[in-house]
């Protein structure tokens, strides 16, 4: 049994039937403490499976590195438990040299869960990060039926989701091809992404211009921000976004799409890199 | 206009049809820092509104505070902003004489944002909170009909999603009469349980005996953490739970139902209290 999913006992209820008691197969959720340097940063609730990735993805979202180079090693920290046991729970990352490490003076403040992005800042004002890349000037033009083949293509790689029924999934597509460069599934949607993003450190695809982003769920401001970091200038959501992520989409440039369902999305921010758009957009009525 | 809902400028593409420039609703997200006694304790991405009852319901879930009356006041800090304009985004706390307040040396361990139940612990030790109630001896037995009969009603009272499709809803039950006491939606599922269960500190209902949790997604290990917190016997989620989320019911003797669709359902833990599986469940087979 993979550490992904985990067998557990149920009952099944079927109104006017016999309930039924019998196995059925779970997501697991474990928590993960992401230390740098030996010292801890962060404990985020995540499916098990990529971890190194998904601690340097959280790396890049928190403006802590910015290129695969910055990100030298990680291994998972032996006794982790009271008998001494590795719970591949804990895991340390090393930095290269000459990076800074996160300033000890943050060091509660990068607190995450299964959904969190935007986790441990001090105050309000230390929820917007500032990025080392311009989603703004990538020149990427994307066809509509393009971003439209997405979502079934990111479906039919779900395959954890398929068992569980319990994961959130990001896919990386390259925006001129439309095929998918890498799909992540976890609890957590956020984690979901820093997988995505992870990857492409590893691979040293930083800034990831010219790529769509595509997550299974809503678009948070957290989301919007982790793509901004990555230089990724199109994210694209299966459900609606919020105000805020609608909002720094605006400021930073970055195209904004939601609803992508069938043959129609909604365009929050940035159309004019919409092919279809561009050529033939009907301006409607403003209530 | 609401600070709920925001209208925003959006190009609806249609693969076929002109695209439409016209404007849609969606739902706010902005950040509420909660503040204990002048000092910061969490950052959350939340949707306006009911904000003390999220203040309140993010103290039991923390173990902060067990009872209304251990919540003297809240109130909204003046002068937020450099230019001193009340953002209504920053809310002070007092708690009551007597209660003590978090320990200062957990000062940054409490961040947190829409999704997030367990942001803010030092380690994985202090992700699980010790709970002043005891749900394993709550004698509450419900009628699956009744619990099959919640996902509708909480659907029926979604005022903000049917405008947005973007937020998510936990409502309250009474498991006798099966009656709504409460419903809260946010951006957050963890925000929409704790104006729930803040809801309840406000009229001192708590510990929650004899009430369903019901949550429009999936039943994360935070959100079963906050359920037990609160003294709530029964939490039931459209989706599926993760593993964690069935550990923990299990652990504490916590009713943990998934799936709640139609007339069916799954039951992860506790379905002794479950009417109809009490009477005539079969032993189905084990791989």
């Amino acid at each position: 049994m993979s550490r992904i999913t985990a067998r557990r006992r149920i009952t099944r209820v079927k109104l006017g039937d016999s309930p039924i008691r019998q196995e059925d197969v779970l997501a697991v959720e474990e928590p993960l403490e992401i230390r740098v340097g030996g010292r801890s940063l962060a404990v985020t609730m995540r499916t098990p499976g990529h971890d190194f990735d998904l601690a340097a993805g959280f790396l890049v979202s928190e403006g802590v590195i910015t290129r695969g180079g910055e990100f030298a090693q990680a291994r998972y920290c032996a006794g982790a438990t009271v008998e001494g046991v590795n719970t591949y729970n804990v895991l340390d990352v090393t930095l290269a040299d000459g990076v800074a490490p996160p300033d000890p003076s943050l060091e509660r403040n990068f607190y995450t869960t299964s959904s969190c992005g935007v986790c441990g800042k001090a105050s309000i004002d230390m929820v917007r990060t500032q990025s080392a890349y311009e989603v703004a000037e990538d020149p990427l033009r994307i066809d509509a039926a393009v971003l439209a083949s997405f979502p079934d293509k990111l479906r039919a790689e779900q395959m954890v989701f398929e068992k569980t029924g319990g994961l959130h999934a990001a896919g990386l597509f390259d925006g001129k091809t439309g095929k998918m460069l890498v799909l992540r599934e976890d609890v957590g949607r956020h984690n979901a992404v820093d997988k995505v993003i992870g990857w492409a450190v590893k691979e040293d695809r930083l800034p990831l211009r010219g790529t769509v982003l595509m997550v299974s769920g809503r678009a948070s401001f957290e989301l919007t921000q982790k793509a901004k970091m990555a230089g990724i200038p199109v994210l694209a959501a299966v459900s609606a976004p919020s105000s805020l992520a609608a909002e720094l989409a605006v400021e930073v440039g970055l195209t904004l799409v939601g609803f992508l369902r069938g043959d129609s999305m909604v365009i929050y921010s940035g159309d004019q890199r919409v092919v279809e758009v561009d050529a033939t957009v009907k301006e409607g009525s403003f209530a």
